[in-house]
């Protein structure tokens, strides 16, 4: 059975804030070419703290949008990677940071313009 | 030129905060097929303050993302519309929400599992 955005008790609304906050968004992108270690991601979104990118790989881990692998290697080697689940997540997620990328300047102007 | 979600100094990301609120992805598909009244908007967006929705409502027009008509009528009729850009964002939109609603079950079963 379909949720419903709508409905205010309907879970739909926790999935919307998860995938709508831009730490996530970001590490969807990040991941859509295949697994990245830690600080593979922090390198790539820039402007991201090893204690928020921790928080939101965790976040998404249990909401079953990735995995972390530990390799049993010296020193051990960790690597986070998008489930099918997640990878289904890419195509809207992409859509919306290419209207962001593509509609930026006139969000800005209209905001300047607002004053 | 375009914006760049993973260059941190850029504004999509704050365009990414905007179109990523849960409550301006509501206001967007509530807004799709034309003009409506704030209390309709309310109505339809089950659990939204009054508050919340004049604060989504403002900055959006601040973004240049929808437009407030006042109608010169006792009393006053006010009505929000979707802008070319706001409408421009709807498909994005609709995207996420369509895969938040599609896959919530998914979801909810995995923070189950995780615990």
């Amino acid at each position: 059975m379909n949720g419903d955005a709508f409905d205010p008790d309907c879970p739909t609304r926790l999935i919307l804030d998860r995938i709508g906050d831009k730490w996530s968004v970001l590490v969807v992108l990040s991941l859509r070419g295949g697994p990245r270690r830690f600080t593979e991601l922090r390198d790539a979104i820039g402007g991201v703290t090893p204690k928020v990118l921790t928080q939101t790989l965790r976040a998404m881990a249990r909401d079953g949008l990735l995995t972390r692998h530990v390799f049993a290697e010296v020193p051990p080697r960790v690597e986070y990677e998008l489930t099918p689940l997640g990878q289904s997540l890419h195509a809207p997620i992409q859509a919306v940071a290419d209207w962001a990328e593509s509609h930026v300047n006139e969000v800005m102007a209209a905001r300047q313009a607002a004053g």
